[in-house]
C-alpha cells in the first residue's frame, strides 16, 4: 500500500538562499513554485530523483511554518508517503488509534488526494499521506 | 545523482514500540535489526514502499541518538538520499561549501557506502548520501 518517500518537509527561513544551496551542494532541481496563502507558507519543491524535497519559509509569522522555526527554528518538519489508496490508507491509521489532522483526504499542492497524521500519534513525526 | 529519498531516520524513546505501531499505522513492515554498539543505537528499518523508515533508540543515553533523544525528543532526525556516485556527490557537496561529518564514504548498516553531511550546511538537516 506504501510506494515509496514521496517527500520530505524542511523549514527553511530563506526559500531562495535555500534552493540555491540544495541544487549547488545536491544537484537538486526546482520544479516548482507556490505560495499558500491559508497556509502562510511558500514551497518550492526540489526534486531529487524520484522524490522531492518541499522546502517551506513562512509568509507570516503566525502561520504554523513560521511557529515551528520560531520553537525549533530550520530543519525538517514532515515526511510524506505514497500510497496507492488513501481512503484506506486513513482508515488504517485511523483503526491503529492514530488522530488525523484530516479525516477526511484534500487536494495538495502537487495536484494529488493528501491527509497529515498528528505527530503526537507517530512519535513526534508529522505525516502526510500522498495518493500516487 | 540523486536517485531518490532514500530512507528517513527517526529517533524513538522505544523501538518494539515503534515498530508496532508503523505497522500497524502505516502497514510497513520490518526488514531488518541491528545494534550499532560504536554509535551507541539499536536500529529498525521498515519498508515503505521503494524507501524505508529507520527507527533509531540510544543503547546509552550519552550517544548522539541519546542526546539527541534529551535535547530534541523523538521525531524526524536526517534524511538519507539515494546517488548513484558517493565520491562525485560527496565532491560536489565540499565544492559547495558544506562541512562533511564523512570526508570518505564508509560502509553504512545497509551495506551500501554512506557519507554524513553536516545539519549546519544544509540549513539544519542532517543529511546522508548513499551509493544506489
Amino acid at each position: 500500500m506504501l510506494t515509496r518517500i514521496h517527500h520530505v518537509g524542511v523549514a527553511v527561513t530563506d526559500l531562495d538562499e535555500s534552493i540555491g544551496l540544495y541544487r549547488a551542494a545536491l544537484g537538486a532541481e526546482l520544479v516548482h513554485r507556490q505560495v499558500n496563502e491559508e497556509e502562510g507558507l511558500e514551497a518550492a519543491f526540489l526534486r531529487t530523483g524520484e522524490g522531492e524535497l518541499e522546502l517551506m519559509s513562512a509568509t507570516r509569522p503566525e502561520s504554523p511554518v513560521g511557529k515551528f522555526l520560531a520553537r525549533r527554528g530550520p530543519g525538517l518538519h514532515h515526511v510524506a508517503f505514497g500510497v496507492t489508496d488513501i481512503g484506506k490508507a486513513l482508515a488504517q491509521a485511523r483503526e491503529a488509534g492514530c488522530e488525523l489532522i484530516d479525516a477526511e483526504p484534500r487536494m495538495g499542492m502537487h495536484g494529488a488526494l493528501i491527509a497529515f497524521i498528528h505527530p503526537k500519534s507517530l512519535g513526534g513525526v508529522l505525516t502526510e499521506l500522498v495518493e500516487t
